[in-house]
């Protein structure tokens, strides 16, 4: 098959080359393309129809979480940004400034939202008067900006999409709660609908968010063994609170500081999905996200009823709740197998003039590259229903083991290294100090991604001091 | 009632101070708050709510009319502002410029978009190369930016969310028939979501967006016989394509450029909806758009089975499809009563002891204020579905009437003068000059809101001589 050959030899090999893998495949399937300002990213109709998708299933879940959308401005007062001393100076770095509007110099610049606790507090502390305002718990889908020097589409642009949850609670207790419940949130969308296994856990001082008590996150592993933080849930302790006035007059009457907790995921999950699922022939998107789940290729599409049939199985397939395309373009179905290959589609059916006289299909399936023929057209409803189904268990489950598989223990720097050199994660022992940290990250280029629940190291893999964390180590986007 | 005159007297009167009884509506009943930099918004929860079932209702018309969604970047380089002379002119002096970022100042300024003709026109322009890449046609749903020095929630903030549907064609008549076609899709829109009636037509050239051939317009008679405009599509001709090299070979093998069209609706249509349809005691919210369409308000909720009896209502009305919300919260059902009323939502639901004994409710109607009783239980799915029905027909019917006994003819100025002071729009002829246009906006404090599809007058309402356009005047937002 020439033609699949020429396809193929277009995308970058991704054993030996997996960032122009990463950057063919995200092109050439024309999910994105570079924006006019550098570091800027056009998401394309293929691969905003995955955002929607990603939207869509996580936005349900917030609902039947309670948490109410809402929006808040996009422009923050720089003064905002300087109220919680650690936050200004995670963020202030990669703050991008309006100065000038309306053809005038503004009296205070105002920063593009990197993230917007700052405002939501003000507002919370607005609103929040009484026990009886808390909990308040609101969601905004937006876009928000980090001026960032290395960018990649999807991983790392100067602006992305994301959602930002953000609660008040009256205790501790609450908002700790939900910060743990969210990412058990996340993870549980990463494994249902992404097909994505995650490793879950808390993040060191050195890795939190610039303002939070706490911050949690969940590490996926890529295809060449790094690690991308795909979400993250923050709990605030009363340090915005306080920032901002989030008071309340508790059942007592007195009056007390509220506690905060945020969380958020990004258009990141879209890179998440390319660099866990992808193999050689391009994209393999999990059925609940692909914009289409089944594309229909006729073969000998000019011969009587051939074009009809497809439409008719389009319809029914459709009607049973299914993303289905006929690709009737003029290109050969060969061109057609690979295009839609490429692009990742689940599920591909091929409907001739043969299959049509003896009722059949044949089916091929995008993540073992399997087909089969003989499947009865007049079950196709439920085949292709119970074949989705299939292929994202499949999916998920070949990313764990592949993880599994790639976890490995070290006991010192040494074994670090080669761990992460072999493109794993790293389990091991930490004494929890700054320095041996730092160390790490100088030695492997590697960094904590999360802790461990339990600590069932002995000693740090670096200073050899009693371990006080196990620690998942890896190299990371 | 007590309670409810008290509510009643929080907001100002619709008829003598209707600014101010936008502002109280807006503000308590919690759709909107103010942002913290002047002219921003912030939409709260129930505002956002009626936002994502516009959003929701509007995208899937969208998608039906084989519109893809996409993502833009916010930031534009202040170049690609100039390349379209009107364009600049129009939407210079209105820009919020982003010129610091990372810490450093940029080489070239960036405008925060006030809207994407010119980005999404250079990104076609790297996109379409062949006849068969065209048409293209993409929407964004997103945040733009424009300087105002008047500002009101919804109808006129420095920053909104609306959608931006970008078309490039072949030809100059399949872009202006998307022209129009997207025009009818917003009244229909308008009218079978909204419950608005309309008047759509072209607007004269001053009044047209800045760089294009021809704008055509949506206008609502709001509740002082102002017009607000709720939605424009815009024929772009080849303005856009020349300023950024959107080319294609055409069949003949020839490289011509292409036609380009754009259309857009925006938070606004909040502001439309309240402007419209409501009155002394508050909101009065649509049916397709309110966010709880029917509340049910126990009474006596204390007495054992009554919150039980609710709740199953509830679940059975919700189970239909309608949007449903029980208040048990520690209020009277009197203050119930008000609160909801104030918030618009089109059906109350009461249901006590006695009504559940006789297996019947009691039913209100925000619309009419009508209340009945003896509505069976058990065939309340149909009865709410009903009357949902019922309500969305009559505002619309009622809108209608109203806006059709305030369109008066005007032959001269001072008619023209009478007709907008009694909160009219006023159809009149015009000879087609700027100088009768400015005149008229001179005069009365009017402006050209639509054209008429045709010319049915005599003569311009300013100088007399033979009318060209029979023009639609009014006051506007």
């Amino acid at each position: 098959m020439a033609k699949n050959e020429q396809f193929v030899s277009q995308i970058a090999d991704i054993e030996t080359e997996f960032p122009q893998w990463y950057t063919d495949v995200v092109l050439k399937t024309k999910l994105v393309d570079y924006g006019p300002v550098k570091g800027t990213m056009v998401i394309r109709p293929y691969g905003y129809a995955i955002w929607e998708n990603i939207q869509r299933e996580m936005d349900s879940r917030f609902k039947a979480a309670g948490v109410e959308n809402a929006y808040f401005p996009l422009l923050i007062p720089m003064s905002f940004m300087t109220k919680e001393a650690e936050h200004v100076e995670g963020f202030a770095p990669e703050v991008a400034v309006v100065t000038h509007a309306g053809g005038a110099k503004l009296e205070e610049p105002l920063a593009v939202r990197p993230t917007s606790e700052t405002i939501i507090g003000h507002m919370m502390g607005k609103w929040v008067e009484s026990w009886r305002d808390l909990p308040l718990r609101v969601n905004q889908w937006c876009n928000v900006m980090r001026w960032e020097k290395t960018t990649r589409p999807f991983l790392r642009t100067s602006e992305f999409l994301w959602q930002e949850g953000h609660s008040v609670y009256a205790t501790s207790e609450e908002a700790e709660r939900e910060t743990l419940s969210m990412l058990q949130l996340y993870e549980d969308f990463a494994k249902t609908v992404l097909c994505m296994p995650v490793l879950t856990g808390r993040k060191t001082e050195k890795e939190k968010f610039a303002g939070a008590v706490a911050t949690y996150g969940m590490e996926a592993m890529m295809h060449d063994g790094k690690s991308l933080q795909s979400g993250t849930t923050h709990y605030m302790g009363q340090n915005f609170a306080e920032a901002f006035d989030i008071q309340f007059t508790d059942k007592d009457g007195t009056l007390k500081h509220g506690y905060t907790m945020s969380y958020g995921v990004s258009t990141r999950l879209i890179g998440a999905i390319i660099m866990t699922h992808g193999d050689q022939r391009g994209l393999v998107l999990p059925p609940p996200v692909a914009p289409v789940q089944a594309v229909i290729v006729p073969i000998a599409q000019k011969k009587e009823g051939v074009l009809e049939a497809c439409r008719a199985l389009e319809e029914r397939l459709r009607a049973a709740g299914i993303r289905v395309k006929v690709d009737d373009s003029d290109n050969s179905p060969g061109w057609k197998f690979n295009e839609w290959e490429m692009k990742g589609v689940p599920v591909r059916i091929e409907l001739g003039p043969r299959d049509i006289e003896s009722g059949k299909m044949t089916v091929f399936r995008r993540d073992t590259c399997e087909k089969g023929d003989g499947y009865l057209l007049s079950d196709a409803e439920e085949l292709i229903h119970g074949l989705l189904g299939s292929i994202s268990d499949n999916l998920y489950l070949k990313a764990q083991k592949r993880m599994q598989e790639r976890i490995v223990p070290a006991d010192d720097l040494d074994a670090l290294l080669a761990g992460v050199n072999g493109g794993c994660f790293v389990r091991a022992g930490w004494c929890g100090c700054r320095e041996c940290e730092d160390r790490v990250k100088e030695y492997a280029q590697a960094t904590a991604r999360v802790m461990a629940k339990e600590n069932t190291s002995e000693k740090c893999v670096v200073c050899g001091k009693p371990s006080v964390h196990t620690v998942f180590f890896a190299r990371a986007y």
